[in-house]
């Protein structure tokens, strides 16, 4: 298979739509990739429509939200393309990458590793910013000028520090329990650590908390949207979004930070809130915000 | 754990109500069953609400609808639980229960065997009806007197069959893409040579077209609501939904049997219709059908 070419892997119709799985060789990462799309109706009737992208949390796969957090109900209904790459590279044979459930192989942090062994492979961020999105372009009915991202735990992280560090590429941006502080959490400092080394002074370019800090005007001035569950148990050690809404405080930015007593971290309380989700996106990307009646 | 007591083994909340996670030992299996329940909020605000019972398809197990099937969003907004138990009794360890995924364990096709090795513990009907059904309205806010049944595949098979068999528990009933004439398909022939023997004037009662054909008037007069995906893979060696049309007919029993071009037989095909499902059973059994806005 060629580079820049697509080997669609799976279709099924959903919501009047089509939910596919893609697999192709990728550039930035030098090994194969897997996404997934779910392209609305009114894509398949020709229309080029926006597109959120979703990056899931440890462990994860490109399946995992898909079929998980029942979002293509919604993403019918607004007309907008959801899609889901992979969390890491997988079959590099780096070893030990598979050693642990949040480092290495379902843990990419969604950053470019600077350190040995990682280097190579590890790239997530140019993966999504240089490849991804350009292929998005050229080979779906998806309109590359009207993208959100959004992801959960380390996936919320990514979508954090990449709206962040890329704001011409993502019109809109919103977390699910997110990582908002990798500098200062456990997973982060060992992820940090292994992908960028110990000298911290680099971390602070990939932390949401520290991105925001150094805002001088709010990036998103149409806002942030993070729903957080009080009952999650990662939440006091890994999370932090008190500091990241303390950032926002001080740069101007305008952020919902929604704390949701009795939920916790899994999809359970991500299906809740995925449809509000979608609909700040569609409102930031200009989606008309009337829902059709299903 | 005693007889007639439940273990709670997860709890997450969702949509403003709460999925569960129970085990519990089993007088009619003879051993520990899971399933899983998903109660609205008006469930947990004291109220005692219509179930309804979700039976999974082959290889499944209680957690599949939960996690696949995106119904807990529209079960919120109705204000009615939803009960998934598992698909077979696991752990009897029968000579080559494990061998075949179609057969077994994860395939207990929701009927009581009358052959050895089997009958001792694959006893799911009696488990349905007679055990679980009962434990429901002792330990949930759940009202027996609301009971409405639907299912997947095998399950839609089960739903079918076991509605029929006792439309005094079961008030409604529908199926996503069921096994509809299970004396007449390999799946079917298999299942039942195996729990009920190779006489197969045994089999119609538990044959939802032999069932229906048997019928002198409508046992559901206000309607049954089958969804049938054309890109089913399955469809046309496997499922025969015309053969139960044919009988409805004859028996002057409504059906509603929609045959949705592009659909296949997985869980993208169920989630695009579960929310019409829903409101299926519902009205025949007394919700409201107003909704609420989330």
């Amino acid at each position: 298979m060629p580079l820049a070419s697509l080997d669609l892997q799976g279709a099924h119709a959903c919501f009047g739509g089509a939910q596919r799985f893609y697999r192709h060789n990728s550039r930035e990462v030098g090994l194969p990739m897997k996404f997934s799309v779910y392209l609305p109706p009114q894509a398949l009737e020709g229309a080029k429509v926006p597109a959120l992208i979703y990056l899931a949390g440890l462990t994860c796969n490109e399946e995992t939200f898909m079929v998980k957090a029942g979002a293509q109900r919604s993403a019918a209904e607004l007309g907008m393309a959801l899609v889901a790459p992979d969390t890491s590279p997988r079959g590099a044979n780096v070893p030990g990458e598979a050693d642990a459930w949040d480092f290495g192989v379902g843990a990419g942090f969604y950053l470019d590793a600077t350190e040995a062994p990682w280097k190579p492979h590890w790239r997530m961020e140019s993966y999504l910013t240089q490849e991804l999105l350009p292929l998005l372009g050229e080979h779906l009915p998806i309109d590359t000028a009207r993208i959100g991202i959004f992801g959960h735990s380390m996936g919320g992280h990514g979508a954090l520090t990449l709206a962040l560090r890329h704001p011409a590429l993502f019109r809109s941006v919103s977390a699910f329990a997110p990582i908002c502080a990798p500098s200062q959490c456990p997973w982060g400092e060992k992820a940090f650590t292994g992908y960028l080394g110990p000298d911290r002074s680099q971390w602070s370019a990939h932390d949401a908390t520290g991105l925001m800090q150094a805002c001088e005007q709010p990036p998103f001035p149409a806002g942030i949207l993070i729903d957080q569950g009080l009952s999650d148990p990662f939440l006091a050690e890994q999370l932090h979004p008190q500091r990241f809404e303390a950032a926002c405080a001080q740069a101007g930015q305008p952020l919902t930070l929604r704390r949701h007593a009795g939920y916790d971290h899994g999809y359970y309380f991500v299906q809740s809130f995925v449809a509000d989700h979608l609909e700040h996106h569609a409102a930031q990307l200009g989606v008309l915000p009337l829902r059709a009646s299903h």
